[in-house]
């Protein structure tokens, strides 16, 4: 067989030799605006990346030298599949303020969340396995969930997160049409992109509806110690130890760039978890890991993550004053921890098909769409305030409101806002977690 | 459905919850004997980490203070999916060694070759399709490629690599039986564990024998550099730019620690790489990126390079004249290159078997059967020499020799070595890459 007869194609001379999941890969137009927007000049409300300019660096500095030095020989060589017992040991007291009791046997660490999120859908999905997801859902999820062949079916919010009638309605619904439900995925903290928090009195009431349908949960948390204003939430997990699999992070609390997050799981759970990490990468960094275990030793950590909090605050309340000055015919929730407020545009307006006029503006945002399976939500747009400075944020719901007045007219006059997005739904891109 | 309902058992309570391929994952008794063979009394010719000892420690610490303080903001931060830019600058000097010749846009750093590994095997595998690679092949691959549901055939070698003839009889066999081979995996420098090069001549001849069965050959390089007596071979990228994926890895030449490699792909190929790699880790860590940017900036890493290959070439020669001394009824090449001795054993001995007997005599070694996907491979062992010093070397194959005499003893009262082995093949653990 040459080459062309395996259905080659000039463009692509493999064409013919993908896995059908990769033909489903494809970088989507908004990718290109991306690259767009990350020009110095735009003003990006887009991307979920954390305030590093808020660590001291010089000591992070210090304590990485220290750590060559000292540990060398550990930290450059290949370390466990499961990760490194002490930084386990750590994590644990990270989720105590959560109120989770584990073992350090329970943890599995990862390569970012992400991973731990590609790790879980790798060992319980089968193509057209169904995860029920909120409705909208951190499109890094979505990305995972459709690359690993699943049917993701939306579950509705409100103002205290994920709504327990609507849940235990879908599950009901989804077995009587014969479907196999494998996990609900939800974001109980300060949610991704909907900046809500699934309130106390409903936690043990989504655990028992899951419990009922024999649905296992995967609490995806990176947020949850970031509030502004009130202590931790209790974790899903910290309710029921069989039932839930916890995800936690370093990327939002400390930093993204040594891409550590990871996994709590029941026993056996686990077992195929570290089985499919060390298929995936053999083992986590250990230079990343002991770079996290150090600065948990040696830093006052719950104090920058306290510093962090005062800072997002500023920054939430940079972009809710400034939407009430200048976008005041769009609607929104005013998030009390996290890095996203989620804002419903005012009647007729189209996220999707303003966002290349919007970057001609000079600024970005996340449209809705990327954050529901089908296409939907192009009404809603993200605004991430955990990048930009106050003045800066100021700034860029000032050129929105530009861009939302000019498509308001249009509408006056037309009455469309222009060409329409598709329904293509993006691949998780690092700019959009 | 209640849990129990689900399948599930007092001791795994998902059990009925987990994909197909899950249940294929399972640690093997090889892996608890493992845990035994890493304590410090135990000499060690299993593992294939490198010797980190012999790295400028001081320096490398120094250089990780100034990349935090210098370019924190950038270093602790997301990155890009595909990777830094200026790394895979970087990279094409290390390819270019090896008589490669690519553009930064070509290549796609990842978390170890491993996921490179990974992420090749995911866009181009659908259950049973068939992957050929070399008898033996590399344990991390197999379990790769075992996790992704691929079918492994493999294809003999002799003394000078893969055998052409041979792989275009088993192209064609394949074939006529309606197979779908997607791809070639091979490592044609200092292979592990065979430790045989692939030589200049059959390098052509491998592909055209590839290009004229349509078939992708993935190149897997990690010791390229790590020649004892020449200098590197062309690499088979270097001959195909359309038809061949190259690994790369910084893990012998430099670190493992960092968990960093890349893959080379035709374009169309390498956007769905970036895809891929996305959903399953968003981006590679700038942290770690960044150090192996500022180390080839900034040191002499081909003087490095240099002085592992002494280091390592001395512990060749301390791991054969060890074997001549000790055990010679037994039978091995001399690799001229790379981490791996492939030692055959006297008539009658297995291996697997023999293992936990020689972790008794405080020596562990990886047995044949881990680098067959069919259990085969039971009268080979593979002994590493990068890790320990020549003298623990003198002293580990001593240990065996004493565990070859007394299976040789019984194999002559009882006319066999003892309980045999089992034909579980491994996933990769992190101790045998």
């Amino acid at each position: 067989m040459s080459i062309s007869d395996n259905g080659g194609t000039r463009l692509d001379p493999w064409y013919g030799s993908y896995a059908a999941r990769a033909h489903e890969m494809r970088a989507s137009e908004i990718r290109a605006l991306f690259a767009v927007a990350s020009r110095p000049e735009v003003v990006s409300l887009a991307g979920g990346m954390p305030y590093i300019g808020g660590l001291p660096l010089e000591e992070i500095g210090e304590m990485m030298k220290r750590l060559v030095v000292e540990q060398g020989e550990v930290a450059l060589q290949y370390g466990s599949g499961q990760g490194d017992e002490g930084l386990r040991e750590r994590i644990l007291d990270v989720m105590a303020l959560e109120g989770i009791s584990a073992h350090p046997d329970d943890v599995v660490v990862t390569t970012g969340s992400q991973q731990a999120l590609d790790l879980v859908t790798n060992i319980f999905i089968d193509p057209g396995d169904v995860i029920v997801a909120e409705a909208p859902s951190y499109v890094g999820a979505l990305g995972v969930f459709r690359a690993r062949e699943a049917t993701v079916v939306h579950a509705p919010m409100d103002a205290d997160g994920l709504i327990p009638s609507e849940l235990d309605a879908t599950l009901t619904r989804l077995k009587g049409e014969g479907r196999r439900v494998k996990f609900l995925y939800t974001v109980p903290n300060f949610h991704n992109p909907a900046g809500v928090t699934l309130s106390l009195e409903r936690r043990p009431q989504v655990l028992e509806i899951c419990r009922r349908h024999g649905v296992l949960v995967l609490e995806d948390n990176p947020y949850g110690l970031l509030g502004f204003d009130r202590e931790p939430m209790p974790a899903l997990r910290s309710m029921d130890e069989e039932g839930v699999i916890y995800l936690g992070s370093f990327s939002k609390t400390f930093a993204p760039g040594f891409r550590v997050g990871w996994a709590v799981a029941p026993h056996a759970v686990r077992e195929k978890l570290v089985l499919a990490s060390e298929a995936a990468i053999l083992s986590p960094s250990n230079a990343s890991q002991l770079a996290i275990r150090s600065y948990l030793d040696h830093h006052d950590w719950q104090g920058q993550i306290k510093s962090f909090r005062e800072q997002y605050r500023e920054r939430r309340d940079a972009t809710i004053s400034a939407l009430q000055e200048h976008i005041p015919e769009a609607t929104w929730n005013v998030p009390d921890g996290g890095f996203y407020v989620w804002v419903k545009l005012p009647e007729g307006l189209d996220a999707k098909s303003m966002l290349p006029r919007a970057i001609t503006a000079r600024v970005a945002y996340v449209a809705g769409s990327a954050f529901y399976i089908d296409g939907s939500g192009t009404d809603h747009m993200r605004l991430s305030f955990c990048y930009p400075t106050p003045d800066r944020i100021r700034e860029g719901v000032r050129r929105l409101a530009t861009v939302v007045d000019a498509e308001l007219e249009t509408v006056r006059i037309f009455g469309t806002s222009g060409t329409g997005g598709t329904d293509t739904v993006d691949f998780p891109a690092p700019d959009l977690n």
